[in-house]
């Protein structure tokens, strides 16, 4: 399939925290990466990390990499975050100047993370855990006296705060429904949304016109509670709205304030504290549904991340740019803000 | 768009009951319909009733017909069910030896009914409405440790049980998760089922190879407790069941039990008796999603009834062949044993 | 998989003329009718055609059958076009009345006229066979200067004249070049084609719309010459027009004017008389493709032809509906006035 | 929408030989383009390019840039190649390690690729252009008598060789009809194919297996004559193949023995020379559809490239990363062997 570019196996150094080691590399794809590759299991807050450096052909995991860490790391290709966000304790200007590829696994996620969204919004719009809920407790309704305000996902107006991964996974899980897509992502043109058959508009015109709104973005230097009280009283009323980005982009008082006088209805999966308070008034909202940061964290996503590792490390050893992780950008890698999420 | 092949416009008779007049046809439904057709509302039951037969064109609704009222019904072209079951009320034979078509909404409730079915299979197979439960008393668990037993959809082994509207409403749903579906209906030839794309299984098959199965079949005079003990036996571990088509067709203490055992998650829309029993133990199962028969029951499905009623007998009155509504068929019409929902 | 409803084979009268016996029946698939069912091969024309009737549950083949036939043959229950057009030559009422089963094969030619359709679209929009042709002569110019008037299919406005069995099939295959598409159908109402996202759009407003349509209507008491002169002055300059339904739909002395003229570019699967007179202008004409009645008369539509009818003749006999072949209408049979293809 | 991160319009060198200027930047875009950026028409050739190049931001087209160029020019944040190959004239390596964007067009040319190539294979399946050119000289055959060896392209078996932009726009196109789809592209990892839907082959194994093969791969320095005498020999009879990528891949001779023996149908868009030589047994050939580089070059494509040079231009003034065209890759770059089309 591929030849080797240096005699030797390649050295790796394996320092995934906080992700645990074992849940992205399972055995069998362990046993590929160590059978092909001189792989250490090595902690970034270890001794031996700098003793090894030198000769690393990958790091797997993103521990810090100041400039003195990147320049000592005279051998270096590759950095392969495995836990899903581009952290600021790396240089990744002295990586891009080096030409080292910084490579992340937010691909992974997309699928798990589109699927629940998806679940999500159908679970809005017909009130599937309310129902639920109300049927233990005795007062289900019948028919059409238990859907009142349901409403099909069919032809429905949806805005896309967000197309990266997880948008462009969402999107043809949409498309059967014949709805007609908006999307909104500052960090793309127009013709960018166009290509993907979603119309380009305005934040303001998107959240006007959407019935259901999926935010999907992450956390950036710049779009900090985006979604504040004003942006969220443009959203017609009974809209559904779907939060499986991060939550920062959310001001979440003046969410739980729409969702309480019963406006909006709103599906939670990122919260601005994790774990939530014991007595966070979320809990009691009856036009919530409430999810415990649970839409990308999926065995087969974990294992994937560890495929997609093993599958960029042939690649880029073959002399082959990398195929399946997502690269780091130059302009792009510093301005992230989001963080782990707790384990 | 069409002339109308007699002089004056043709007689309506609309009896609706169970269904309420004004649900199934909205103010402007009903302001087309009355402008077109020379309608009375007169209930089956009302003395009138026999006395307006002899000059109908249509019947909206599906009072009782024995042979001597279709007889009778010198003039008569249409039954337009509006309520979603063929009932054993009408002397069918003698309907269709007359060449009146008769009619059922069925399509109407295709989609609201497949889109439910589908939140409900994505609820079952990452626990949603269950988290939201464990959030709400404060027992969440985050990321991979809430998704413990948790499952994609994308490539999932999907069986259907009946492939009628809403069977055939579900599957371009369910195609961009990449799955594999397997069908089973034996009112079809196999090679119906696989100019649909889906693989045409013997049931016990289907039920030990599908990890996601949706029950969408209509009761017939066969098919009472078909998913017995045994057959969801046969179900994989952990298989996930949607419930969605009617109840008879499962043996529900069977079903209890192999859900209280945490061997299969089930989602139940239809139920042996509605309402269900205030201590049904259904109502305390952790591995139940539970609904009550809402799945059709929408406002759009509703209006799409008399809809369909209005372009059905403009088809009629014109000398065209009904397109929108469901013919009822010589074989098959006798051998529904659907009960009307209860509302 | 099914129970006869009879003790003895049924009796099945074999009269396929002007199709071939052996290219709608595969020895496969003959040895299973053959086993399945008391099948005997005898021409409407020959005398034991009448002996044989009153014991005949189903007729292959599209015979004579006047009124006196029908009442004759006792114990009918199908008639089964195997050549795909329904013909006058048969009593409808008559079959109706008396709950025969008419049925017709043209959903096996849905598909290969559909990518035929498809292919022939593609070559005036780029030109193919234009560009063949001028490659042979020495003649082919490259890249731009090949491509001039050339246009991609990709959001094209369509338009689809007849939304029968090959325009359902035609829906998919345009859906991912993410075109628009209007329909007209007489015989659906509006709803019909927005059902199958196609908007409803009346026939000038259609052609003046359209930049490709697709003529796949059949030939009916109604619409001879639909496309007349100042029907195909409605159509924008450069558009494409791919006929593949009936040639009596058009008028093809208009047609071809307006071709030569340059105005429009057309491709042509039938024809006023076949075969085609050998001085013909449209053999000169360059904006056509030229097609011998190809589109529908594949192998594979053939052997699906006598899939469908053994599905059907199985279904009927264990007391079910057709499932496969197409219904015969009461009100639609007696208006089509489409012609055998020559053979 | 973006701000400028430089006070002064950013200066952009458009050399875009052998691209017309007027082709890639139809007024209105030439007119955002011009009002935006500093723009200066001058060819690599002229002694101006080099006194300008200290201050450009970016350079549209690819002149010669050796590394003193790449080194002059400081401010370079982006090459905007509008031809649609990489080029050996660039060093790549001096880019990469200054951290310039080398770009592509490739993505502008896919659609129109994609959509030309599946004409072709529906030509091939079909005999859509043959049979135009034996109408034309009157030898047509009707039905059946003319679809000998024709084929549908539903469910059949398609290979793809290569799975670069035209490849992954085809997908979408090929889905409607059922295909199995085998992918060969040695720069992919399998993983990569699978998350695309299609089956990672082995070339031998892909050859064997499919009926229908798309050769859609660009020349590299690998890759000369991949598709051989004896490659081509384990596709089937009768196997259609389209040829889309770069001629230089398959070897010409053996591909027109295989041709004229009537074991393979071809059609071919890319050739060893061109123009063809006016002798060239090719043009003789009854199993050829014959084309003249013309399945990208589409008015629509070049306005497409002058879009995606101004898309991306704003991104990265904007300090944002490209996001519509084709980034080189360090690894790639030096190995494609693409020539110019001429025109």
């Amino acid at each position: 399939m591929y030849t080797l570019s240096v005699s030797s196996p390649p050295r790796v150094l394996v320092a995934p925290y906080p992700q645990r080691r074992q849940l992205v590399f399972p055995d069998d794809v362990w046993a590929e990466l160590t059978s092909e590759f001189d792989v250490l299991e090595v902690d970034g807050a270890d001794p031996r990390f700098d003793e090894l450096l030198p000769g690393a052909f990958a790091i797997v995991g993103q521990p810090d990499l100041p400039a003195a860490r990147v320049g000592a790391a005279r051998e270096l290709r590759a950095i392969c975050n495995v836990e899903g966000n581009f952290l600021p304790n790396v240089d990744y200007a002295a990586c891009f100047g080096r030409g080292v590829h910084v490579l992340g696994c937010g691909p992974a996620y997309a699928q798990p993370v589109a699927e629940y969204a998806l679940g999500l919004a159908l679970d809005l719009a017909r009130g599937i855990s309310a129902g639920d809920r109300a049927f233990r407790a005795g007062a289900e309704r019948y028919a059409e006296a238990g859907n009142v305000g349901a409403t099909l996902l069919q032809r429905a107006d949806v805005g896309l705060l967000g197309l990266g991964n997880v948008g462009r996974a969402l999107l043809p899980l949409l498309r059967p429904f014949g709805v007609r897509v908006r999307g909104y992502d500052p960090w793309l043109p127009p013709r960018a949304l166009a290509a993907l058959d979603v119309e380009p508009t305005g934040l303001d015109e998107l959240l006007s016109a959407s019935t259901f709104v999926f935010v999907l973005a992450t956390a950036t230097t710049e779009n900090a509670h985006l979604l504040d009280a004003d942006k969220l009283a443009l959203l017609p009323d009974r809209a559904r709205l779907v939060l499986a980005g991060r939550a920062a982009v959310v001001d979440f008082a003046a969410l739980y304030e729409q969702v309480a006088a019963g406006r909006l209805r709103a599906a939670v999966d990122v919260w601005p504290t994790e774990p939530v308070p014991p007595d966070d008034v979320a809990r009691t909202l009856d036009g919530l549904v409430l999810s415990a940061h649970r839409a990308g964290a999926l065995d087969t996503a974990f294992r994937a991340i560890g495929e997609m590792v093993l599958d960029d490390l042939r690649q880029i050893a073959a002399g082959l740019p990398p195929a399946r992780m997502q690269q780091a950008t130059r302009e792009l890698a510093p301005r992230y803000r989001n963080k782990p999420v707790i384990r």
